[in-house]
């Protein structure tokens, strides 16, 4: 990580071996929390996979309600995995990235479950029979900007 | 798998058991090439990783040039990784979502470079020293369609 200052950074800015400024967690934190969509990295039995979900920022864990069936929620329950969100607008050739590890558990707890659904604005057990609450308690949240991030776009 | 109907769907349509219609693989193929940007997923030294990239469709591979540096290259390199491209309309709640699952290579041959840097607009060796083309031979490609498929915008 060099300290290569460009132009559209700010002072305080670090900018990694790539160029890319590194956001700083407070930067991380409300991209994760404006962002609607993310997409979430697990393994299953079939392999890797890659899940757009709808999530909401709880402190700094990442809860997303989902409709996979019961076998995949036993797949990620108590297991590492990986949280991402993003956006680019190809006009400017700017972007950005946001990316959380952590582990997965999926939340049972009705109390907790009410308290979620107002944060998300889903039903805690509601239309969708087999929807489950799953909570990403964060182990690293690191972020990256590309271009100028006066040119960029609010989010996703 | 189920081949619950609704009005919305094609009569040939499939759902899954989230009621989700099955893309076929014309479908996914079709979308895998208009999306600009997809997500990578891979393992590297510090567990799950998502990043954002632009890519092409090649044949049925995905290619994309990255900025990666060189530990990174060999951590992919002959390895499983999965990639991912959706969109999402919360005005009209629809979505979709294809996953590409197979083996990732790193692209050194120059004639190959030089072919997909047409492809790609990008070039083959040019302003970014560290940059390299990886390509993800395709073992496995699914998608699924949320909502109403005449709602949806036309990608990412």
């Amino acid at each position: 990580m060099t300290t290569t200052q460009h132009p559209w950074q700010r002072d305080s800015a670090v900018v990694d071996h790539r160029g890319l400024r590194v956001l700083d967690m407070e930067e991380c934190l409300a991209r994760l929390g404006s962002c609607p969509i993310g997409r979430v990295a697990f393994h299953e039995a079939g392999g890797l996979a890659v899940l757009p979900v709808n999530h909401v920022l709880d402190g700094t864990s990442v809860v997303f309600r989902t409709r996979w069936d019961s076998r995949l929620a036993s797949t990620v329950d108590g297991r590492p995995v990986a949280f991402e969100v993003d956006d680019y607008d190809p006009a400017t050739g700017t972007g950005w990235s946001v990316l959380v590890r952590g582990i997965a558990e999926c939340i049972r707890d009705e109390t907790t479950g009410r308290r979620l659904e107002k944060l998300l604005g889903m039903p805690w057990l509601g239309d969708v029979e087999e929807a489950f609450w799953v909570r990403i308690r964060a182990e690293e949240i690191s972020g990256r900007q590309q271009g100028d991030p006066r040119a960029e776009r609010g989010c996703c």
